[in-house]
């Protein structure tokens, strides 16, 4: 198929337009929501949002909201033509990129200080990463909680992270107006959340969680990979290992979830990882069972060298 | 002008396909969220909205997010057949009465268990007045939170009140999908909060504040007024009476915050009434002022009997 060259589009008004053009002729728009710096996985997200949408719509936008000042939003990768190359050659292609310079900047002359944008969403190394989101004066103030699921896994390390994306994601549905909305389990809990927000809120917004991608060797993919070490990375791919480990001892009876964590911590702590959770949660309210009864989901995240990764999306 | 019976409709869906219709031919919706026992305060919104779009939805829900285990949801009055009948005398008449039976229940059985809503809807006396909302298990439990507006004022002694008008507001605009919502400024706080979160969440939805009504004795119109006797109603007039007199001194040269509001508490607490607030704030952040310098309001809420007066909206 013929790489198509996606609209690209900065300012929220012009994003919302185009999207009801589009459903006023009676097609449906679907959404992938992204921070850019796009692998396979995000690619994988656009195929699915193929087989539920019309058009496709791209949003690349590093979330400051989702990043506490301790994190790593200063150092996210970015590669904005990268990206754009990457969404030209995807089957199907993709209609749409929505790269907006700042989605917390509600000053009247936004619009004078984004005029350049184009420029700056396409420059590397950070240029279109705004600062934290302020929190005082006539700042952004609006946050949407969904209480008990942004508790737990991530959230109980990340106490702003869901609030961030439940936000994002909120805004963003606003803006695109999208029919559907494609979401990797990769982020289980943030795919969850995203569904349950979607029911508690009444978005008219299908919710599609698309399947994880691993590497050649199983490491999930992930844009924060490109801080992995090859050292780093070898000893990573013990998260994976694992959870293939407890899904065989699952299979085969194992329905203690104790036991099935202590051997995944051990292995991975083994490889040098330090644990930020293993958990074995029931697929919806993500609360942990001790005993596999029913479709669980084993989470587990841990740190390599500097770098957090995190790999839920194991269904056993 | 003739009256005109608006289409009663108790399904989400049903409402948003409505509302599709509607604008899919070019024409635009304006929402007025109600909780119903309307009188002429709530048809002068109505009236507004007719101001801002052309065809109008009465949304009419008493939402128990919004009220803690301890406030009056049992006793919120209701009398949805004399609303109806208001609402087809209103000027310009109404188009839809949006009255759903329970906004919180996503079992998959709600279809069923709505079927007879016209029936429960149409029922006085809290027929259609649902408990509290569940929050354990797999219940609502997404909240929009407006973290600092939220805070002050009638927040201070109902902390669950404004994350819950938030949250069904956000809902009602997501199954509505208006053009326009139009709130009064009676209730001012939760004005400023609904036109701050309009803003940080990217509705496409423009927010209206509306004039307080007051009788012909001064008292601002409130459907809970049912609920004071003829001597607690002479003794709320004093807060209109604060208000008016706050008024006159700032214009006659008092800028001093705290004397103003002696004055009022004074006048007030002499009627018998118990103060829960009387700030005097800036229109926007509803930060308390020292001194008047630019535009402010002086807000009031205060208990008489049983009774809870809240009277803001009197800009200075």
């Amino acid at each position: 198929m013929a790489a198509k060259d996606p609209v690209i589009i900065t300012e929220k008004g012009e994003m919302r337009n185009w999207s009801r053009k589009i459903r006023s002729q009676g097609k449906t728009v679907g959404l992938v929501p992204t921070m850019g710096y796009l692998h396979q996985g995000h690619l994988s997200l656009i195929q699915e949002a193929h087989k539920h949408s019309q058009l496709i719509v791209v949003s690349i936008y590093v979330n400051p909201g989702q990043f506490s000042p301790s994190e790593d939003l200063s150092t996210y990768p970015s590669d904005f033509h990268g990206d754009i190359l990457k969404l030209k050659s995807v089957l199907g292609g993709v209609d749409a990129v929505f790269c907006p310079k700042n989605l917390y900047d509600y000053s009247n002359n936004s619009k004078q200080k984004n005029k350049n944008e184009n420029e700056n969403c396409a420059s590397d190394g950070g240029g279109w990463v705004v600062s934290c989101v302020e929190e005082k004066g006539s700042g952004h103030e609006t946050w949407v909680r969904i209480e008990r699921l942004e508790k737990g896994l991530c959230g109980k390390s990340r106490p702003v992270f869901f609030r961030g994306v439940a936000t994002i994601v909120t805004k963003l549905f606003n803006i695109v107006e999208p029919d559907v909305a494609v979401f990797g389990k990769k982020d289980y809990q943030q795919w969850r959340i995203i569904q349950r927000m979607v029911r508690d809120l009444d978005f008219a917004i299908e919710i599609v969680g698309s399947e994880v991608i691993r590497d050649s060797d199983g490491l999930a993919l992930s844009s924060r990979n490109v801080h992995l070490s090859p050292e780093e990375r070898e000893k990573a791919l013990s998260i994976s290992r694992s959870l293939v480990s407890a899904k065989s001892a699952a299979e085969e009876g194992q329905v203690k979830c104790g036991e099935l964590k202590d051997l995944a911590v051990k292995t991975i702590t083994q490889a040098g990882g330090r644990i930020d959770y293993a958990e074995i949660v029931e697929q919806e309210s993500l609360e942990a069972v001790e005993e596999i009864k029913s479709p669980v989901v084993f989470c587990i995240a841990a740190w390599f060298g500097k770098q957090h990764q995190s790999m839920g999306g194991n269904g056993i």
